[in-house]
């Protein structure tokens, strides 16, 4: 039996049991609502929050319960159409089967004043099911597993030129480009990023692609080192005060826009201290 | 029979049959799709572009087709709720039958880039019924009837303190609200309104109420006339010239915020002239 | 012997001799230098930090020496006229001998990167005398005397309906109304305020003035209650949990905007947890 | 006699004598005011608009009266200091005798509200020499000669890395970088330009520098071909209706930023055409 031509009933899939207790189980293949697509799942990146959801660090809401399948990070092929997007000839067209496509964690409800303004992924139905809202990977389902179901709102098809591994990794890449919008980056701009992780990574790709004159990547060990092919200034933080040494590569002004991607107190203070004064909003 | 407890099967509406063709009919009540609400409808302004509906001004896009119902500036009282919105106690809460209720005219597709990004006036998909898009009152049927269905994300409660006929003004409001956001009038601007209709009022309101110092209002005869009791001074253009008034009104500087709300080239051409050289963005 | 006509060669100053040592001595009048004029004071109010001067907690900074002469917050009128201003048709009306004025502490070099970007207030030459910058009252002579000297680029005639005590807080609503212009607050907005002190109460008034439809204000003792005449939602801080009550008062949201002027880590932490999510910029 | 050391008294300099009417002559070297320096002119280019002065377009504005020399693209060599630059350790050394310098055209008041807000380029004095305001080249003495004085407001020393004839492009490259800022190109955005004269080229390549993923030029002939070495995507107007190859290079939905540098209606008109519906302002 077949959820679409083709697609087996049952899959593979890393199923979380409890705090810390998972396996790879074989679990009935997801059957898309109306306006989502079933996927095949060709790539699955491990968000650094995906250890801390395994082990159980947010309980009640990361998942809500067990069992669960996590997994936000991916990218795959459309194997077939809720019965939404199956009767609109633009989205059946857009969504083929065959289709590759990358995933948004969030939906939004589509409803609430946020999702109306924009701001889908602060959604105030958040968690809840019922509105509409997906997590995908979070509070709905994830991509640990051979097939994922998602909205067609949180999918966008992949161009040829971008593998399912880069794919995977949309997600990400749009965390960090919006934080080089907001920041405004501009043309000859120093940037400093804290913290060369995934994110920070993109944000220094991201911000010299918007013409910053210099990336400053504020770090330690193989990940800071791992920065500079991207052009960008490393500052190792266990050898150097990161403060001063921004503050002395910038004439003692400061940087123009430093953007925080390592989650720490110290971080944030830090970039209080090495943003220079003043902006011209 | 009725489509809910109380509700008639049959209402009374005006319709468009034609060109310059129209009369009041009896047609069947509609019917809430999923996500809409049944209203009975209590205040239905006229908008200036009905008129030019009506007459046939838009063959083929407002209305699409005939026979048609019309009117997008509307308030009323909730009789019968869709599925999805009875389905859910949340929402079937919010828009308990008895609740009073103003319409806006636009309901985006909801999945396109501007809906996405909050931008559903100008839903990608505008006009596609299919896609879920509906422009009440113009490519969707209207409320110069007795009811009128609507979505819920096209839905706002009325406070008590608003009545019915305030509640009919939703959407005309909406629209002069948002340009003095877009302007970013500011506390202690001069603020110049071209057109006294009922965007230009509501513009002139909005505009004191965020902070404008002065508010000029350009028009001529009763219109212009009703602008002062809202603490505009008036501009009548038939006596003078507008451009060299208001750069007279501001020691030749121009104003800093000018709101074209009279929809003519003249007025878009004045507009320019009176306005202040250089902004604080 | 007179600066200018029937203006004494000395004058009555309180003269800051050291830390927490002051007294009211005769001085000889301060003469305008070129883009200056010198004038009477008439009304001279204490900030909150000019005890602080006056205690020495900011040694070798403000001021740079002794004796000095401190206060900022000052109106007045114009007495006598320095080379360029007297040269300058233009100017020697704008700012003749008679003219009320309210003085801004800061004046930029006018040179530097930020001056020219209209950022005077962090102009890059800041304290360096030399460079033209002046902080009146804290670099530079202020206005806790009978006469003051001020560039004429930190002058602005005052409005006959404002008194002169009403001018001297001509620098403090500055700083208020530049917090409500930054924090872009608009029409219908839940505003909170954290701190009832002057610049606080400047802040109700110029939110509500651009269209707040809720001004909230967390603080304490007389000060909170001195916000009440001002249509401000007084919350007690000893008394209740601010963040908990905003979040009540705003259906769990959180406020629009919120502005911290209280100077505290408590109220830095209490303002990022009562502000709403996301932004409509 | 010489006006610094090495300076001769008198130098050659194009000199206009009237409308059309022009010669090379032997005229007194200029002389620094205070916050002037003294510049050996290295490079000059001819601005579009100089043509026009040249020819007597703007009586009695550009120049203010005759004879008059003109020039406002330019670089070249400090080699006098005026007094106040000469008194001040730190512009005394920033602007010491051979360092080079790109100049820009606008010197502002300094003192009117649109200088002390960074708008200098218009300054509310503008053309009046004795409030101190410049614009070199067209109301104050350019630099069609071997020597021109400026304001060290209006200079910027030149990196080694660039010419002097790169220099003299300081001021068209400003203007282009503020079209790219103020319209707020960014990451992947298309951006369309009209005209292809050097504003538009440099438009095009501080576009691409602020990541916009395609550039499209709109011209013709030889200038319209020189973009094409920027990476531009060549509309040729005489050819095809550059609106309608917009539409269609970006299906159907326009241009993300259109930025007008040909100074035509029907430029204007285009673009308007041209742009997409809706921003994320």
């Amino acid at each position: 039996m077949s959820v679409a031509g083709g697609t087996p009933s049952s899959m593979e899939a890393l199923v979380l049991l409890g705090p810390g207790d998972f396996e790879l189980r074989e679990v009935p293949t997801p059957i898309p609502a109306a306006d989502e697509v079933l996927c095949r799942v060709r790539a699955c990146a491990i968000c650094g929050t995906d250890p801390k959801i395994v082990k159980g660090a947010f309980p009640g809401v990361w998942p809500k319960s067990y069992p669960a399948i996590i997994g936000h990070e991916w990218a795959g092929e459309v194997v077939a159409l809720g019965p939404e997007v199956a009767a609109s000839p633009r989205l059946a067209a857009r969504f083929a089967p065959g289709t590759r496509v990358a995933g948004e964690a969030h939906k939004g409800c589509g409803g609430c004043a946020n999702c109306l303004a924009g701001h889908y992924t602060i959604c105030q139905n958040y968690g809840d099911l019922e509105s509409g809202h997906r997590h995908y990977g979070f509070t709905a389902p994830g991509a640990y597993a051979q097939y994922v179901v998602s909205s067609v709102k949180a999918l966008h098809p992949l161009p040829d030129a971008l593998s399912f591994d880069d794919g995977a990794m949309l997600d990400t890449a749009g965390v960090a480009l919006q934080g080089i919008r907001r920041g405004r980056v501009g043309v000859g701009d120093t940037l400093v990023v804290l913290g060369p992780g995934p994110i920070g990574m993109f944000t220094v790709q991201y911000g010299r692609a918007a013409g910053a004159g210099r990336a400053i990547v504020v770090g330690r060990g193989d990940r800071l080192r791992r920065a500079e092919p991207f052009g960008a200034i490393p500052i190792d933080y266990e050898a150097v005060d990161p403060v001063e040494q921004v503050r002395e590569l910038t004439g003692g002004e400061g940087a123009d826009v430093v953007i925080e991607c390592a989650g720490t107190k110290t971080a944030c203070t830090q970039a209080v201290g090495m943003t220079k004064k003043g902006d011209a909003w």
